[in-house]
């Protein structure tokens, strides 16, 4: 698990404060065992704080999973292939890892739920969740389908989510991804796809290009956010540790004050833990800017 | 604790699906220290997430013991002498260890409480259990007394539950088990008796008789299920990891459509994870199935 | 964490048995990392069952620390610097570490909140804790701030607390305390004073000597409880594992009905594990006893 504390400032937040400091602790409890035949099986519970949201550490439901010549598979409280592709949050910046620009657009699908189940008609305790990643080479490919409720029929405009997505590396230079999901976060027709690329131009830079295309914001029903590019790089400095990143995006909502939102971020390595700080200007044109420190264990 | 997922299959289930992916995570957290003298203390608490139960994993009330000498002493959230009986659960098949024909019909009595304790009259968070258990050569005697609620007067039908139970082990080929319940789960009068025993006819053959005695089941205000005789065995094949187990069972309820239920199950031992599955008839005449993979850590 | 059982009894308790069984079990999830530069980050999540009082065991919120160089910083769920302070709970006795005539009348600030955060005017899952001690030799200094409420507005009457306390020991001999909270618990006006001093007359005797200064009880709205002086001690018996402890109290409260409030206790170390016994009267002329066991792990 990691925690992270620092400010987050909101320009025009309609709180009071519009500086915050806003921490996360999140502690998986991992147990795996293995058989005699090679096959790994394992389960994972996730304790997860967010302050201000949360009043205590919130348990969430289990995952259970099994692994074997490279192929995976969840069963439970599982991952979704299109949360799980490789580039689809690769711009994001700081300690936070924020970027308002794209991962804030990239519409409404599941993914693994730190929290608990809620009482939604997309969101019961009879959600079932199943994924599989098998991996070769330099590739990856998954594939996810979440049932809302697998005890009842699922109510008009719910069906299940199918997620499919593959990821490619050739020669630690150059990253692909591609990922399309159906019925997103289980609302019926809220299909969406991605694309990246990620090119290491030097051994300490690297640019990429994302491309994400949700439905028309008309479909607000199920919070569609229209499409999206993101032109994104990071260049390490010469003392290894020194982290600069950045990225422009644009996004073609009729309602966005400005269709060009952009940010510039640093992480500093001390190993074990880093500092970040970022600046963002979202499509509402509020810019909002965070600093902080992350650590794991 | 463990982790075990696959598929269960009611006949007639009420339910949208009569196939259903079922799954469990189980993790215990326990915590332990000896002192100079030699005596044992520890304590623990539980998670466990039951799908389509639970929105997430549950946290239990906690169970402090103390050990010294072969007898243990348990405060809290303990176990109790029936639900810890040897052979009460001896006819259980499959990965689910699911036995329709005979743990379905034991009655109502207090055990280790996996979940928060509840609202109900004989389920408050002013519950108090104790329980002993003395283990000597092939012997174990157990006792336990759980108080509904020690801080208030108890509401008329509700008292105080005992348990005794005791287990026999005669030279690893007989088992023998007894085990008397009196105002089982709280409800006055509720009492239940149970007594088992199981005898290895070859290495790998064993054959059991079990017999339980509820009340009537016009007591229904307990859930009393009347009596069951139980005739059960299991037998492992020659490559000493495939178990086949196997009952019949008699229950004497008026409302039965049928006085007769049985149950075939096998297990496959794969070396710290098994793969079982089994199929029953219960006392509806309905035919209930399972298939699925259980791992401990 | 620690696990700790027994009877409490209380002379005249409004409920229907004066006596009680009473257990906690108490089990830190604590995770830490040190960078390169010898910094360490740290997380704790507290797992806490309070019998009677809990269904289950609750986890509260996150706690995030960082120690470099004998300063500590935590943020989220923090200490306080006044519940921190050296000997501010030093009269207490027994295996329970009860102190009806010191630590019950110490007034209401804020602490380790071992249990989720409530939905009360000043203890909203919005509240934000900083707390920073800083050791040196034989000083240690603490300060902390509460904010009820980073997110809103804080209602009237509620403002943040702070904190401020200084410990000091010198040769392992004489140790002494000092601690001042401003709008203690969140409420306005509502001030702390703490002094205290506590001398080893021999290696295995000690005597000491508290003053707590809160506002007059006629301030209910924040349960101000008056001024209270303790007189207390302890011995160590030649056997080095049993202690006797005792104290004598006075509070100047005009609802009391004696001024004076007294107690001895017991501790016997097991090692690992300690049993315990008290015998206390309160200001309310009501004798109170104890008498249990209390094992760490």
């Amino acid at each position: 698990g990691y925690g992270r504390t620092g400010v987050i400032y909101y320009e025009n937040d309609t709180g009071v404060n519009e500086s915050q400091v806003i921490s996360r602790l999140r502690m998986n409890i991992d147990a795996a065992t293995s058989t005699d035949q090679g096959v790994d099986f394992g389960a994972r519970f996730r304790i997860q704080w967010d302050q201000n949201s949360d009043d205590s550490g919130q348990l969430n439901a289990g995952k259970l999973w099994v692994t074997s010549n490279g192929l995976t598979v969840e069963i439970g409280n599982t991952e979704t292939a299109m949360d799980s592709s490789g580039l689809i949050y690769a711009t994001e910046l700081g300690s936070y890892d924020r970027s308002v620009g794209f991962s804030g657009v990239v519409g409404d699908f599941f993914a693994y739920d730190a929290d608990p189940y809620g009482n939604s008609a997309n969101d019961t305790s009879n959600r079932l969740g199943v994924f599989a990643k098998y991996e070769i080479a330099g590739a990856t490919v998954m594939g996810s389908m979440i049932d809302p409720d697998q005890a009842n029929d699922l109510p008009a405009g719910i069906d299940k989510e199918y997620s499919l997505a593959v990821d490619y590396t050739w020669n630690d230079v150059l990253e692909l991804s591609a990922a399309y999901t159906q019925n997103g976060a289980g609302f019926e027709d809220n299909d969406i796809f991605f694309v990246g690329a990620r090119y290491a131009v030097m051994p300490n830079a690297r640019v990429g290009l994302n491309y994400i295309d949700t439905n028309d914001e008309d479909d607000s029903e199920y919070g569609a956010v229209g499409q999206t590019f993101a032109l994104y790089g990071d260049y390490t400095l010469a003392d290894g540790m020194t982290n600069i990143e950045a990225y422009v995006a644009n996004n073609n909502r009729d309602s966005n004050e400005t269709d060009n939102a952009f940010g510039i971020g640093v992480n500093y390595d001390l190993g074990g833990a880093r500092l970040g700080a970022s600046l963002q200007r979202d499509y509402s044109e509020n810019v909002t800017a965070d600093m902080g420190v992350r650590f794991e264990f």
